[in-house]
């Protein structure tokens, strides 16, 4: 059936980030079944964000187009432009190789949901415009790194 | 600013099907937005619905997968399971290949706003489930033909 059973997919919480940001990551879940559903040329999941959490560590893509929509509750979009408020129905385009850094963090009293959908690519590396890390995914799985490719404190990859 | 200024976007309406489908297309528009917004990998953009209207002929993409989500209103998929309701947060899937055609309708007396994520390749074919037509896209262009490849009846393109 084409129709996603939201109801009956079970909120993923946890990070792959280095152990020492995963505390800041508490309160993020999502509802991840685009897999499931059988697409594989972009991946689309609902993202649930407790007030006070934040949706990634601020970032951005060289390869991979990135797109979200708030489904309910008021977002804030934190970039290089500042803050944004999102509310249910608006959107936020981040293209490829753009290096404004973004994420959505919920600085509201009730819950945040937003769908994002980011395009698959065999490849990727992401930026992190707040420290001093990058992300590096290839067939191999991926790795936290500093920019200049050293090891990143308190990484477990 | 990756928000999307969905308010200053003009809703767009017409079909680039054969002539003889314009009229049953009438009361579906769009807010196109995601070329404006940098978006290369995959569209995503916002089909409006009037009581009565359709999103589509009903159809499947033999390369590129889609997805939706209802934003407002409900909203009614018709594949080839038969009719399900899409309620605002609902979402449905549809990968590439599957050829269970689908489109959404609107069988409510209010409008349903929707997004539809289709991912971007060079060339496609997709084929209309209750019709003897298929469209083929490549570099030249897209092109309506009866399955077999003969002319379309109708076909203006």
């Amino acid at each position: 059936m084409p129709k996603i059973d939201l109801d009956n997919i079970k909120p993923r919480s946890g990070t792959i980030y280095p152990e020492i940001h995963h505390k800041e990551m508490e309160g993020r879940s999502s509802l991840r079944f685009s897999d499931a559903a059988g697409l594989t040329q972009f991946g689309a999941n609902i993202t649930i964000l407790e007030p006070g959490a934040k949706s990634s560590l601020r970032h951005w893509h060289e390869n991979q187009d990135e797109f979200v929509m708030v489904i309910s509750g008021t977002a804030t979009l934190l970039d290089d432009h500042g803050e944004t408020e999102l509310s249910a129905g608006e959107c936020a385009a981040f293209p490829a190789g753009d290096a404004n850094g973004h994420t959505i963090v919920n600085k509201s009293s009730g819950e945040v949901r937003f769908l994002a959908v980011g395009a698959r690519t065999p490849t990727e590396v992401g930026w992190y415009s707040d420290l001093d890390m990058k992300v590096t995914i290839d067939e191999g799985g991926y790795a936290f790194t500093r920019k200049d490719g050293s090891p990143y404190p308190g990484d477990d990859t």
